[in-house]
């Protein structure tokens, strides 16, 4: 069987034609949900559609679709995407490369004269990063039922200006009937937002599901005292309680299971002078883990510890959950797909887990999913130096191609 | 020999009449120098000064002074007081006490006819709290040449009025050879503001000197991550660093020396969001100790093993000196007539040394001084509830009365 390749001069240049809509100073985007610069993205993704003969349509919450029919056109699609909307300080990979590389393999099939079995679409969802409107992925999340309609209209940006306003000025507002709904499989390629693929030099992620996490509050309550006046041993300071917890919680997340993450990201000391004692101190605690019976876990015995070693030196503690969400599971066939096609191409490959959230998320509670990762170097995104090479952006692509070849004639 | 006592309802009196004058909701004052309150309760003070037949006078630090004449009147004479300014939201007896002690010494040797071999003085120095006009004791700082008049002058309060012109408005400007300048001994009573002498059930501190410190700056460098996509094993986790140092330099203080006191009390984690594990964390230290040597001991050794530490796990670190005082040695004289005058009464009595800074720190650069402490409720200070008892306030005005008496005597 004749392999198909992509045309990795086509899909680099479609990326780089991305990168100049709403560039920042160092190389990095600034193209928020519905703006301008996400309008201009727009058209140009909804041409070039157009002149690969795409059905084009976009449904009620402005995710845009295009359309390539199969043989038996009854049958369920194959759906590909992500979005092409970026953080106000993000990088040019983040959500792009999906789109684009889902529009390459439209072209691979055209120029090829390639007929599926069944029909695929290639999708761009709206605003997946929240960076403008809050939360995260309002546009896959509203179709997978997520959220109601009126309360993604109803979402205001820091202007004031609402989701359902905003959307309609771009011209990209369509119908309920628009939205995917005969759908077989969902694939999405990603870049991977962390360091792990890059540190094994490793290929490809093959996606196992997206990981649940916890958020934690956790306040501790001391004296505060004159830092001249109060010997260490009166002292009940809040602060060096919470150090003292902060390595704990890392303690036990690793003895738990090596896969648990745990992070102390915000912190506060009151009355916070460098003569203060602390008399109180607030930080957060973000505990992931793919096994959500593990993460429970962990959380329990943080909750107890800290709890324990609170009241045996007198300081007050409460401890309050922010948010929790579950583990999602892809599809364990869209897995096998990936870990075939990188062996046919003699690319490394390793299952992974994301720990960041995806349109694939909310994605695969209507319909069997699963998403593809390509290194990011230093793990770094969200920011202007997000970078994934060359090599990786087309290799990733490739497999895209085959995982949606594969679905596409099953 | 006959025991002189002081009126304990007179002085309790002339507490409460202090009380109210710039009174806040929950029982504090908010007094700030050269402000109208202050000025009112300046008003009262040199009225209550007069009334006892002292000769009353301003030098150009505001500075007030009432004298009393001895038998020798050529004679160094021995200087008594305090400070009446208060924090915005501080106690009723911090520096109040030590000036209204001295009203009361002068009351007790009128109404008994005393006469003393040298003259007496009593004072209420200027913005000791440094909570308008920053840095503090700029009056006593003054007349001790810490700090020049043209920069004292110049100091602007948060509304950008200096002190030279708010110190004419209040009328209490008065002239350089008005400062003390022929001074024996100077002696402060004041309350403890910390935990110490109420924790060991101690009536009356004799205080050894002012403990000098140091405030260092440490900037941890690691790198900013997503907590869900980085492994821990792959962090670089300024905070995790942190919390670990700040448990290591309070091991290192109490390591060196039992009487060191290490604070931590001001830091800050960037990015500083739930789902980010830090970058980079900034934090100040605060290092105190009776004993300099020690105290710099205590410094390097905290600059030495953070930076070792840091190096050794690959975080950058740089550590800032924000500024360093010495520390103040009291006359020897002055501690053992405290201590004698508290046998003699009865009164428990330890040897303390003063955490916070005073204007007796000033002072004792140009006049060998002393202070007496008396204890603080729950060590607080600065703050509404700051409380000391009537029993504590008597106690220790008695104190005062003995070694005033003693050291004009001699």
């Amino acid at each position: 069987m004749l392999t198909l390749t992509i045309d990795n001069k086509r899909l680099l240049q479609s990326i780089k034609a991305s990168s100049i809509i709403g560039p920042t100073q160092n190389g990095g985007l600034n193209r928020l949900a519905l703006s301008d610069e996400d309008k201009v993205m727009r058209d140009l993704f909804k041409q070039w559609m157009e002149e690969e003969g795409l059905q084009v349509r976009y449904d009620d919450f402005g995710n845009m679709y295009g359309r390539r029919e199969g043989i038996n056109n009854d049958d369920a699609a194959v759906l590909v995407g992500s979005h092409l909307d970026t953080q106000p300080n993000g990088g040019k990979f983040d959500g792009v490369l999906g789109v684009l590389a889902a529009l390459e393999v439209i072209r691979v099939l055209n120029e090829n004269n390639i007929k599926t079995k069944r029909p695929i679409e290639i999708v761009n969802f709206t605003n997946e990063e929240g960076a403008r409107f809050e939360p995260p992925m309002l546009g896959s999340g509203g179709i997978a039922n997520i959220f109601s309609r009126d309360f993604v209209y109803s979402i205001q940006d820091k202007d004031g200006k609402s989701f359902g306003e905003e959307l309609e000025k771009t011209g990209y507002l369509g119908t309920e009937k628009n939205r995917a709904n005969h759908i077989h499989r969902y694939v999405e390629l990603h870049i991977e937002q962390g360091p792990v693929l890059e540190n094994y030099r490793t290929n490809i992620g093959a996606v196992t599901g997206i990981q649940g996490m916890t958020w934690l509050e956790v306040k501790i309550s001391g004296h505060s005292a004159h830092a001249g006046t109060t010997p260490l041993s009166m002292r009940k300071d809040a602060l060096l309680m919470s150090s003292k917890m902060i390595t704990l919680i890392h303690e036990i997340a690793s003895q738990i299971d090596s896969n648990s993450l745990v992070t102390i990201g915000r912190i506060s000391a009151f009355p916070g002078a460098v003569n203060c004692v602390s008399g109180e101190v607030v930080f957060s605690v973000d505990v992931r883990h793919p096994d959500d019976s593990i993460r429970e876990n962990v959380v329990e015995v943080i909750r107890e510890t800290l709890s324990t070693s609170a009241a045996s030196e007198n300081f007050g503690i409460t401890i309050s959950e922010l948010w929790e969400i579950k583990t999602s599971h892809f599809s364990e066939d869209i897995v096998c797909l990936i870990e075939d096609a990188a062996k046919e191409r003699n690319y490394s490959c390793e299952r992974i887990i994301s720990g960041a959230g995806h349109d694939a998320k909310y994605m695969n509670h209507i319909v069997p999913s699963g998403m593809i990762f390509v290194p990011s170097i230093d793990g770094k995104s969200h920011c202007e130096d997000e970078l994934t090479l060359d090599d990786d952006l087309i290799r990733g692509t490739n497999i895209l191609l085959d995982v949606t070849l594969s679905l596409s004639q099953s």
